[in-house]
C-alpha cells in the first residue's frame, strides 16, 4: 500500500509543551515512510484546514523539529479558538475534501475533549464519504479537564504539569517578596487561569506542601463569596500580618463584584474587569488590621509559555505521548486517543501509555475532585498534593539560548500547494 | 581599635539580586572581624531600625548566606518603603539612638536615590552628636533610575539586568504565544513596572533586537496618548495581523481612560484600575481589521523576584557591589556610594567598581535618555540595545532546587537584645 499523508493540528489554548506532541507525531512518523508520506500541519489548526492552508513539515530539518522541546507555545504551527460543531455541516464536508484532495490517510488532533469529539466526527464523516481515513486524538491542555472525572480515561493532561510547576515557583517567589514587603503590601492577590476547574490555582499549594506560608487558594468550586474571602484575609492579616491569595478567573464575584452607576446599570462586565482587580478594590475597601495596601497581579498566557518553569516529566510525557499516538494510528486504526495512565498499585509515580477510544474521551467530563478541597474551601487537601506533586518533577528544563534569548524552533514557511476553490467561512464563530 | 558592629538594611521595591548586594556585605566583613563586629540588619529595612528590631546575621551559617545568591526579593532580611524625610527629625535622632546603643560604627543601606540620601544625613547627624559613624550606600533598583543622566556616578543599578531579562524572555515568549495565537487573541497587552522612567518597558526590545516581532513600546515619556496608541496597534494590526503591546504602568492614558458615571463623577481612580485594563478596554471598543480581541497581562511584583530569569551578570555585580562598600567604608570611611562604571574606551563589556560622594548621588537624578526613543515613539534606539544588551548576560541562572522547588536563603531570626525604650511613630507615613 502507498504512503498516506498526514494532517496535524493543534486547538485551542497553547501550553509549554504542546509542540513536544507535535515533534512526536512529526519524529515518529518520518520513522515510518512506507506508511506515511507528507506531514502537513492545519496553519492555525483547524482553521489553515479548512482555508487549505498545510504547513508542509516535511521541508523543516530535524534540528528545527528537535527545538520544537523546548519552544512553548505555538508559534510553530499556530492554534485557533474555531470549533467544528453540530451545525457546521459544510465545515465538516470541507475538512473531508481537502483531506481527499491532498490524499490526507491520517488526521492527528492535539486538543481538549471538544477536539476529541471533532476527530471522531470527521473521521466518521470520511468513512461515510468514501475517504479511508484515521484519525487519532492526542490530550492537551493546561487546565487539565480533559477526561473522565475518575482519571480512568487520562491521568492528567500533557499542559497540565509545566502549568503546575509554574504556579509552585511563582508563589514560592511571590512568597519571598510578600515575606519581605509586608509592611507596604501586606496581601498579593494573584489571578489564576482555568475559568470552571480548579486544577491551575490548585497547584498554589505546591509551593508549600508542608504549609508554612499563608496563602490561601480560591477555586471557582470553592463555593465561597467576595466578602467570605474579605473575612478570611482579614483572619489571616491577624494572625500572620500577610496573606496571599490565588484566585481564579472564574471565582465568583458575585453582586459586590459588579460595577455599577448610580442608576444601577452594570458599568463593566467581567471581561473588562479582571477577577484580581475587583479582589483588590473590594480587600482596599476593608479596614485592614495591618498597615498596607492589597495589590494583584495577572500572570495571563505567561502561565503557559513560560518554557523556563517547564516540568521535565510534562515535555518528555508530552513528546511520549505524540509518538504514541502514531504507534496507535499504524495499529489500531481510526478512532483513539493516545493516553497516560497511572499505575496506582505500585510505589512512586509510574505511568504508562495507553489508548481509549475518541468516542468514550468525547462524552466524557473532567471535575475536580470534590473531596480534594480542604474543609476551610481556601486549601486542598493531600491527595491532590499526592497526585500532583510528580507531574512537575525535579530538574530544570535546559533552554538553548543564542546570545542571551531562548532559541525557539523555526517552522519553515513552505505550504502544499493549494487545490481546491477558496472556502467560504460559515456565519458560527466562537469567541 | 575595638571592632564595630554593623547595621545593613535595604529600602524600597526589591530586586531578583538584592540580597547578593547583602551578600557582598556579609561575606566582606566577616572577613574582617578585626574591624567589623556583629552584622545586623534592620528587619524590614528602617522600620526595623527604628523599632531596634535588629536581626543578628552572625547567627546564619555560612552556607545560608551563601544561598542568599539565588534567593529573591527581600525574604530574608526584609524592606519597607517608609522614607526619612526632613521634618522627621525624630526618626533620625532614633536612628542615632539605636546605633549608639548597639555600638553600631558601620551602616550600608541597599537603595535607590532616596536612600542614599537618607544614609547621607543620618551619618551626618550621628557626628554631630559625637557618634563615629561610617555610612556607604549601595545602589539597588529595578527601574535603574538611580544616579545621574549621563551615566557618569553609576552604569546601571544593580536588579535593572536581571529584569531586562525577564522582559527580554518574557517578551519573546509572549511573541511565541501570539503569533501561534493571533486568529483569536491578535492583541496581547503587557503593563510594565517603572512609572515614571523607562528602562524597563524599553527592556522589550532586548526580546527582539532585530525588529521582526510586532512589538509597539510605550514609555511614560513617550508622550504619546491613548489614542495614538490605538491608532498605532490598528496600523500595526492591518500590516501585521497581530500586535504585542509593551506599556508602562506609568503611561498617561488621560480622559479617555477615566473611568465616569453618568453625571460626570470618576468611577475610577488609577489605583482601582490597571493601565493594562484601560488599553485593553479602550482597544476593544475599536473596530480591528481582523477577527479577535486584546487581552492583557499585568506581571506584577513577579518581574522583580522570578529567579530563574536572573542576570548571572547581574548577580555577580550586586554582590560585587556589596563586597566592594566594605572596602570603600574600611579605606575611605564616611559618606560614599560603592558604585559600577562602565569604561566605554574598551571594545566589549568592561565595568570597574568605584565610589561616588553620598551627597553627589542624592542630588542627582537618572532619566532615559531622550535620544533613545526612537522616531516612532513606539521603540527604542540601537544605543538603548547597545546599553543594555550586555546586562542581561549569556546563561541561565543555576538556582538550587529540593524536590523541584528552589531552596531560598534562611536567615536565623536571632535579634540583638532590646536596649531602649520602645519606640514612638512619627505620624508622617508614605504609600
Amino acid at each position: 500500500m502507498a504512503a498516506r499523508n498526514v494532517v496535524v493540528a493543534q486547538s485551542g489554548g497553547p501550553t509549554c509543551v504542546i509542540n513536544n506532541s507535535l515533534r512526536g507525531i512529526v519524529e515518529g512518523c518520518r520513522r515510518h515512510p512506507g506508511t506515511f508520506g507528507h506531514v502537513y500541519a492545519g496553519h492555525f489548526g483547524i482553521e489553515g484546514i479548512l482555508k487549505e492552508e498545510l504547513l508542509d513539515l516535511s521541508a523543516t530539518s530535524e534540528e528545527e523539529i528537535a527545538l520544537l522541546r523546548t519552544s512553548p507555545a505555538a508559534g510553530g504551527i499556530g492554534t485557533c479558538r474555531y470549533k467544528l460543531k453540530k451545525g457546521q455541516d459544510q465545515d465538516f464536508e470541507r475538512v473531508v475534501e481537502v483531506f481527499r484532495a491532498h490524499d490526507v490517510g491520517y488526521f492527528f488532533y492535539i486538543g481538549g475533549n471538544d477536539s476529541q469529539d471533532t476527530a471522531h466526527k470527521v473521521s466518521r464523516l470520511a468513512q461515510d464519504r468514501g475517504l479511508d481515513l484515521v484519525a487519532t486524538g492526542v490530550p492537551k491542555t493546561i487546565d487539565n479537564d480533559l477526561g473522565d472525572g475518575e482519571f480512568k480515561l487520562l491521568d492528567h493532561s500533557p499542559g497540565y504539569g509545566s502549568v503546575a510547576r509554574y504556579y509552585a515557583h511563582y508563589v514560592r517567589q511571590a512568597n519571598e517578596e510578600n515575606s519581605g514587603s509586608a509592611p507596604a503590601d501586606p496581601v498579593l492577590v494573584i489571578q489564576a487561569m482555568g475559568r470552571k476547574i480548579g486544577f491551575i490555582p490548585a497547584a498554589a499549594r505546591l509551593a508549600d506542601p508542608e504549609r508554612t506560608m499563608p496563602i490561601q487558594i480560591y477555586l471557582t468550586e470553592s463555593g465561597l463569596t467576595l466578602q467570605q474571602l474579605g473575612e478570611n484575609v482579614l483572619r489571616q492579616l491577624e494572625s500572620d500580618g500577610r496573606c496571599i491569595v490565588v484566585v481564579s478567573e472564574g471565582f465568583d464575584v458575585g453582586e459586590l463584584g459588579t460595577i455599577r452607576d448610580n442608576f444601577g446599570h452594570v458599568q463593566f462586565s467581567s471581561s473588562q474587569q479582571t477577577v484580581a482587580q475587583i479582589v483588590v478594590n473590594y480587600l482596599n475597601t476593608l479596614k485592614f488590621p495591618v498597615p498596607g495596601k492589597a495589590r494583584g497581579q495577572v500572570p495571563g498566557t505567561d502561565q503557559r509559555n513560560a518554557i523556563a518553569y517547564a516540568s521535565v516529566i510534562d515535555l518528555d510525557e508530552a513528546y511520549a505521548v505524540g509518538r504514541h499516538a502514531v504507534e496507535v494510528a499504524m495499529t489500531e486504526g481510526n478512532g483513539w486517543m493516545a493516553t497516560l495512565l497511572r499505575d496506582r498499585g505500585r510505589a512512586g509515580y509510574n505511568i504508562h501509555l495507553d489508548k481509549v477510544p475518541l468516542a468514550t474521551v468525547a462524552n466524557s467530563e473532567r471535575f475536580f475532585p470534590k473531596e480534594w478541597i480542604a474543609p476551610s474551601r481556601v486549601d486542598v487537601t493531600d491527595a491532590f498534593l499526592e497526585y500532583a506533586q510528580p507531574l512537575i518533577g525535579e530538574d530544570w528544563v535546559s533552554v538553548p539560548t543564542v546570545r542571551g534569548l531562548p532559541r525557539f524552533a523555526r517552522i519553515a514557511r513552505a505550504f502544499a500547494g493549494k487545490k481546491l476553490p477558496p472556502y467560504v467561512p460559515q456565519t458560527y464563530r466562537e469567541g
